[in-house]
C-alpha cells in the first residue's frame, strides 16, 4: 500500500461514515457480496471474530455452559406461538417456500433468532427439576431482512452466539442474565477496550417477548450510542407458548423460566469506530490477530538482517502473535502503511545498524512513538508496551465517553446537549410511556439504558412528577 | 439409566439400523426436530464435533489456511453459472422467495455448498500471482433437501467446514487436494480410530463440477461403505464460470485453479457405527468428551470416599478430561449404565475399601476388563490404558475391514462376495462407463474408490479387456 493509497481514506473527523466504510474495506475486514445486504467477512475480520469466540467460549464453559446446534429453519406456526415475538420479527424474516421440486405446505423462516425452535426441544428434554438448569448456546448466523445495511453494524445476515437457558426459578434466570451481562462487560472493556454503560432497557426497547432486557451501551466517536450486547430475562413467556414444564421437588408441575443472550459481529464495527484513526484500524493488543509485525529493512547486509529478524520472530513468538513481513516484492514504507492500516499494535523495524547495535526500533501504532529496544530482554519490554497500549486505548475511549456524557433537567436541555456535546444525556424519568415518547419525538434520541442499582433523584424531565429511574438517552446506531 | 432402560437398545447384530438410531437418541447425541429432516445436535454430540473442529482447525492453520465467512444465500443465477454444478445441486435446494413483505425478483438458494458465492468474491480479490494461493475455509451449515433422512448420516441440514482454495497452477491445486486428503486420513485413523481406503472417485461419482474427487471410504460393521470425506480438484471449471483470473509473472492473464473439500457431522454417525456395541457408544479416547468418569461408591464412609474421589479428579484433571459423577440422586449402577451408554473410555470406581487400600478400580468401556490401580502413579497408568484403548479400537475396526475386503474376477463373483462376505470387493476395470453401469445394475454396489499409486493388473471384470484401474465396490450409505 502506497502513501497515496493510504491517503485515500477519508478523514475520520470530516466524514465519519465514509471513513468507517473505507477502513472496513481497505483493512480487508469485509466486503460487499452479490446478495444485497449480505457481506463476506474476510480472513482478517474473521480472525477478530475468532478471537472473541475463543475468549467468550472459555468463559461460557468455565461457567457451566455447553454448545449445541438447532435447525436453521423454523416453521411459521412455531414463530407465531409467542405473540409479541412474531410481531417483532415477522417483518424481517426471509421465507423458504420451496424445497427442491416441492412447494412447501408451510413456510419456513430462516431463523432470525432461535427461541421458537429451541424451546420446543426443551419441552421434550426437560422433565424434572433435576434436569435444570439447562445452559446451552449455539454459534451460528441469523438472517434479518434489512433494507439499509452497513458492513458489520447492520447486515441482513450476521454471526453471533445465542444462549438459551432454562431455570427452576425466576431468581435463577435473573442471576443468569446478570452473569452473562458481566461476561459481556469484561469482553467489551478488558478485551476490546471499549467502555460500556450497563443496565436495563425501557419496555419499548426490550427484545420481542422478553420481560426484561439487560444491555451494554457504548459511545462511538461520532457521539452516537451503540447497543453492544443484550441478555434477556424471558420470564415464562416462551415456556407457556411452547409448554415447557417440569416436575418440581414439591411434586408440582411448573413452567420453566428462560433467558436468551447474544453478542454479534457488530462488535467488529464497534472496534473499528472506537479506536481507528486516519491511517486505519487501531487494534487493542488483547484482540489483535498479530500483536507485533516485524519489518526487516534490508540495506546492504541482507542475509544478516533477515537472520536477525527471523531470530526475533522466533523469540517473540513464544509469547506473542508475531507476523514477520519478509516479502521482497514490497518496500518497507509500503509495509508500514499496510500494517498501520491493519492496526497491528507494535511494529519492530530491524535494519543493518540495529543488528550491529543489538536492538530493534519499536513503533507504537497508537501515537506512533518510536523507541530503540535492546534485543536482550525484548520479550518483557514488548509485553510492557502492549499492556500500556491496552490500557491507554481503554482510557482514551473512556475519557471521550465521560466528556460526552451530560445530564439534563428539561427536554430543551436534552436537545441542547445533543447539539452541543452529543453523546449520552442522563435524565430523570417517571417511567410513563408517554413521557418517553415525548422525549423521543422532540429530541430524536432514544432511551439507551437504565442503570442498575442507582436510585433516581429529582423529577421527570417531561412531566415533572417524581423520577423513578435514571435513563441515558442518545442518538443511536 | 436403569439396567432395564439400557436393555431397550436393540442388539447391534440383530437390527443394526434400529440399534444405530437408539444409540444416537439415548446417548443424547441428537434428536429429531419439528422440521422434517432437520436434527437438533445435543451438547454431547456437539462436543464430539467441537473435538473434530479443534483438531482440524489446528492442522488447517498449521498448513497456512485461514477462516472466513460468506453469505448463507446464493442467487439462483450464480448457482446456474457452472452447468454441471447446478444440475447436481438444484434438485436439493431450499429456496428463499420472500424477504419480509417483499417478494424477491430472483430466488435465493440456501447454500447447498458455497462455490457459487465464494468464487465471485475471489474474482474481486485476486489480481496478481502474488495474491495466490488463497487458502480459505469456513465452518458453517448447509442445506440439501433430502426426503429420506437418518440422524447424522443423511440430514437436510448438516454442519461441516468447506475449504475453497485458489492456485496458480494445476499442480499446486492437486497438491492441495492431496494435503487435505492426508489431514482427513489422520483425523479418521488417528483420532476417530476408523481405518479408511483413500483414492479417487470414478467420473460418475465426482462432485458436480469437479475434474477429480479424492475420497476417503470407511467400512461400517453392517458391511456397507460410507464416504467419510472428499477433496475436489475443480480444475478451471469454476474459474471460467465466475471469471476468476490473475496476471501471472509472465504478464499473461490466466484462470486460477481451484479446489474445495469437506468433512461433515456425518462423521459422528461413523463413530457411533464403527465402535458402538449393545450397551451403547464406545468412544476412542482421542475424541471422547470425557476420557474418564469417576464414580464414588459411598457406603458408610461417605465423606472420606467423596474426598478421595475429588482428589483423584483433580490429579487426573491436569492431563485428562475427567467427569466426577457425584450426583446423589442416582445409584452407582445407574451411573455405570449411563456412562457406558455414553461411551466414556475409562471408569474409575472409588469405594471405602479402595480408599483404605489407596487404589481405584479401573474399568475399560471396551471389553469391560477390571483392574485395581494404585492411586500413586495413577496418571501414567491411566494414560497407558487410554493409549491401548485407542490402538485396540483402530485395530479391531481394521481387522473387520480387512476380513471384509475381497477381490473378484467376474460380475457373478462380486454378487457372491457381497452376499457371503459383504464389505469391499476389489475388481479390475477398463475405465468404461458402460462396464461401471453394468456392475452397478447387476450387483447393487457402487464404485467407492480407485486406489492411488497402485497399478492395475489383469482384466476388466465385465468386458475382459485389459484393466486400467483397480476399483473397490461396495453397497454404501
Amino acid at each position: 500500500m502506497t502513501e497515496r493509497e493510504a491517503s485515500q481514506i477519508p478523514k475520520k473527523d470530516e466524514n465519519f461514515s465514509e471513513w468507517y466504510t473505507a477502513v472496513a474495506l481497505k483493512a480487508e475486514l469485509a466486503d460487499y457480496s452479490p446478495v444485497r445486504g449480505f457481506m463476506a467477512i474476510r480472513p482478517y475480520g474473521y480472525a477478530l471474530w475468532e478471537g472473541m469466540q475463543a475468549w467468550l467460549d472459555r468463559r461460557f464453559k468455565d461457567t457451566g455452559h455447553v454448545s449445541a446446534y438447532f435447525p436453521l429453519l423454523v416453521p411459521e406456526s412455531f414463530l407465531q406461538k409467542e405473540a409479541e415475538h412474531v410481531q417483532g420479527f415477522a417483518p424481517q424474516v426471509a421465507w423458504v417456500t420451496q424445497g427442491g421440486d416441492e412447494k412447501l405446505s408451510e413456510r419456513l423462516a430462516v431463523r432470525p433468532t432461535s427461541e421458537a425452535i429451541i424451546l420446543p426441544m426443551y419441552a421434550k428434554w426437560i422433565q424434572s427439576y433435576r434436569d435444570l438448569p439447562v445452559l446451552l448456546l449455539q454459534w451460528n448466523s441469523v438472517v434479518r431482512w434489512e433494507r439499509a445495511t452497513r458492513l458489520f453494524l447492520r447486515t441482513a445476515e450476521f454471526l453471533w452466539h445465542e444462549g438459551h437457558t432454562a431455570h427452576r426459578t425466576a431468581e435463577d434466570a435473573d442471576a443468569e442474565c446478570r452473569l452473562i451481562l458481566g461476561i459481556y462487560r469484561d469482553l467489551l472493556e478488558d478485551v476490546l477496550a471499549i467502555p460500556v454503560l450497563t443496565g436495563i432497557k425501557s419496555k419499548s426497547e426490550r427484545f420481542a417477548g422478553a420481560d426484561n432486557t439487560y444491555t451494554l451501551e457504548a459511545l462511538m466517536p461520532d457521539g452516537q450510542a451503540i447497543q453492544a450486547g443484550t441478555s434477556h430475562f424471558l420470564g415464562q413467556n416462551f415456556a407457556k407458548a411452547f409448554n415447557v414444564k417440569f416436575l418440581d421437588s414439591d411434586n408440582q408441575e411448573k413452567y420453566i423460566w428462560s433467558t436468551s443472550w447474544a453478542v454479534t459481529t457488530r462488535l467488529i464495527g464497534c472496534l473499528i469506530m472506537a479506536h481507528g484513526d486516519d491511517r486505519g484500524l487501531v487494534l487493542p493488543p488483547q484482540i489483535a490477530p498479530y500483536h507485533i509485525v516485524i519489518v526487516p529493512i534490508l540495506g546492504k547486509e541482507e542475509a544478516k538482517v533477515l537472520a536477525a529478524a527471523r531470530d526475533l520472530a522466533k523469540t517473540l513468538g513464544t509469547r506473542f502473535r508475531v507476523k514477520l513481513d519478509d516479502r521482497d516484492a514490497y518496500t518497507p514504507g509500503w509495509k508500514f502503511n499496510e500494517w498501520e492500516l491493519r492496526g497491528v499494535p507494535v511494529r519492530l523495524e530491524v535494519g543493518p545498524r540495529d543488528v550491529a547495535a543489538g536492538q530493534a526500533v519499536l513503533v507504537r501504532r497508537s501515537g506512533g512513538a518510536k523507541q530503540a529496544v535492546p534485543v536482550n530482554g525484548i520479550t518483557d519490554a514488548v509485553g510492557k508496551v502492549l499492556d500500556e497500549i491496552q490500557k491507554e486505548l481503554f482510557h482514551r475511549a473512556k475519557a471521550y465517553r465521560d466528556s460526552h456524557t451530560t445530564s439534563a433537567d428539561s427536554v430543551e436541555a436534552i436537545v441542547r446537549a445533543l447539539a452541543e456535546v452529543k453523546g449520552f444525556v442522563k435524565v430523570g424519568w417517571c417511567e410513563s410511556q408517554q413521557c418517553e415518547d415525548t422525549i423521543r419525538e422532540r429530541t430524536g434520541a432514544s432511551p439507551r439504558v437504565i442503570p442498575l442499582d442507582e436510585k433516581a433523584r429529582g423529577n421527570c424531565v417531561v412531566c415533572g412528577k417524581p423520577a423513578k429511574a435514571w435513563v441515558y438517552y442518545a442518538r443511536a446506531y
